[in-house]
């Protein structure tokens, strides 16, 4: 739905042609995203207007739904489909940061009197500002992910290790036609103080048990990680909960449009005081066909944030050998940031 | 397991150090591979030794596993990371074909005193040849894809459509311990034209239906197709059938250490006949940490077959808006061919 923007965008630039490689070793997910199918082993060659060459076994089904024309590159390299469609042009769009060091000099090496231009920041700009579409899928997504969640709250009881839970969630997201955008993590007890934790294989115990998922639908994704209290906290601990709800109400209800990636980051580490030194991660990261992508909101950010883009809010702390807490949820920057995920940020507590 | 083997290459190529990146724009499996865990956002140094460096939000679960040692980046940039580690070295292997354009012009701006040499070949090689135990976990993933392939014979009644038999299987892998290598294809009928088809969506018809599915067992793959037949197959059908089987079977027992990956493709087509022009693949590709490695079987292989290759071996005829057979099994290449995938080829009938 996007592909109209790159090639005025390209234009504008005075790039007579650029190439987008999804195959072999350059993986550029901008092809499915431009294309808007899976393009395995594929390339988008764009002029004045887009063509994705495909292998013979993927023509068939690429032609159903591609959003671009499709053309059989008959299981010939690159190089020599590219020959007889690129002759004319002076100036070669690639992205630089997709493209394989390898595969460029390939390219370098058979288009000798070419000029290449790094085009992954058109790409770039271009994903980072969601339209209405885009907006509509990802909270469809985030629906999605606060239904599995109420889900499981009614289903608790019978899940007693962190994989019954894994597969539990995992089981949920064909029945909404949404698949899960990422391994979901379910971390119970001093197992959360891994932020990444993916083993989900221990039994649930008393303690902050940490669930990180997010739906897929219709290739956008969402991503939501609530906290919960498995038996009765303490003092200590409804504190320390407290406190990063705080810091992650407060670092939403912050952010405008206009201002830097990082500074959102930095407001969060100085909310949490003594406790920085736990929060061992950016603040938020967008999202959209990838979990990940930009704007960044994190200490190296170089984003400014703006209208209709699309990211995480995701506070944590995480002591090691002893217990994390994460709270995120997908918001959309409009006026102001409107949360997409909308389950309950209490802290839920559940009997053993 | 392998990494002795890569520091033992680097010295008899005179690479002081290498540097394989796993971590934004780049994305080398080979880190996962040598440090044996799943390394996002991280970097594998080796000199002497091997440090694998993780963002402070793996490094707790990264040093509880990791093959490796393991050091905390902090956060910080690749390039500064590298200040103080390879001032001694001068000539630094990196993978060209992992590598993304933009962070090689990076890493050479920032070292322009270095020599850069590219590793992905000392890489491939060594993970073309599966040791004992790569071969064990192998074994096990193509043992779990036939039990499940059995499972799904006993059950097959009661699935009604591609979407069932889909879940059927992906539901299965945890019960042994493994997760599903890529995502199934089931492809039922006139779907079955298309060898990667994906919608899984219709209901299951007369004809052909084709399984594509594998498990992924301590992180190595395994690949199988199965096509089988609801309904009774007429003449024409089972003739057809006939000679993809026979194909395959001729095609595992002509191969030998010492041919050209091509040869067996070659061989194929030619017993193929006329059939050949439906055969719009590759023969088969190897297998390991990924679904799709080396060595190929294909037209523009460049590889000679040796022993303790891992690969599949996958003819197939495909006619569009009609129907499509694929039989695949994983094969080790012993003295000869031996098959690790062991389901049932004859074909099966199943009642509609």
């Amino acid at each position: 739905m996007k592909i109209k923007e790159l090639i005025k965008e390209l234009r504008s630039k005075n790039i007579d042609a650029a190439i987008l490689i999804n195959k072999e070793d350059s993986h550029d997910i901008n092809v499915s995203y431009f294309s808007e199918i899976n393009a395995n082993g594929s390339f988008l060659l764009v002029k004045k207007d887009a063509t994705l060459f495909v292998p013979p076994l993927e023509y068939e089904m690429a032609s159903k739904t591609c959003a671009v024309k499709v053309e059989n590159s008959g299981n010939k390299r690159l190089t020599a489909v590219l020959q007889g469609h690129i002759e004319k042009s002076k100036r070669i769009g690639v992205n630089f940061s997709a493209i394989s060091l390898r595969r460029f000099n390939e390219l370098k090496k058979e288009f000798n009197d070419k000029m290449f231009y790094d085009i992954s920041e058109i790409c770039r700009n271009i994903r980072i500002i969601k339209n209405e579409e885009e907006i509509k899928r990802i909270k469809e997504a985030c629906r999605i992910t606060d239904k599995i969640f109420e889900l499981f709250l009614r289903n608790c009881r019978k899940l007693k290790n962190e994989r019954d839970i894994l597969r539990f969630i995992q089981d949920k997201f064909a029945e909404f036609g949404a698949e899960s955008a990422f391994n979901p993590i379910i971390a119970s007890s001093r197992n959360a103080s891994m932020p990444h934790y993916e083993l989900c294989s221990s039994r649930i115990k008393r303690g902050f048990c940490m669930l990180d998922f997010g739906a897929k639908y219709r290739n956008y994704c969402s991503d939501m990680t609530r906290t919960v209290f498995y038996g009765i906290p303490n003092k200590k601990e409804r504190e320390l909960y407290e406190k990063v709800l705080d810091v992650q109400n407060d670092s939403i209800k912050c952010i405008r449009q206009g201002i830097e990636g990082k500074s959102p980051h930095y407001s969060a580490r100085k909310e949490l005081g003594k406790l920085s030194k736990l929060f061992i991660h950016g603040l938020g990261h967008g999202i959209g066909i990838e979990v990940h992508e930009s704007p960044s909101l994190s200490k190296y950010s170089e984003d400014v944030l703006k209208e209709n883009m699309v990211f995480t809010i995701e506070p944590g702390i995480y002591k090691k050998n002893n217990f994390g807490i994460r709270i995120e949820d997908t918001v959309l920057l409009s006026k102001k940031c409107v949360q997409l995920t909308n389950s309950s940020k209490e802290l839920i507590k559940l009997t053993l």
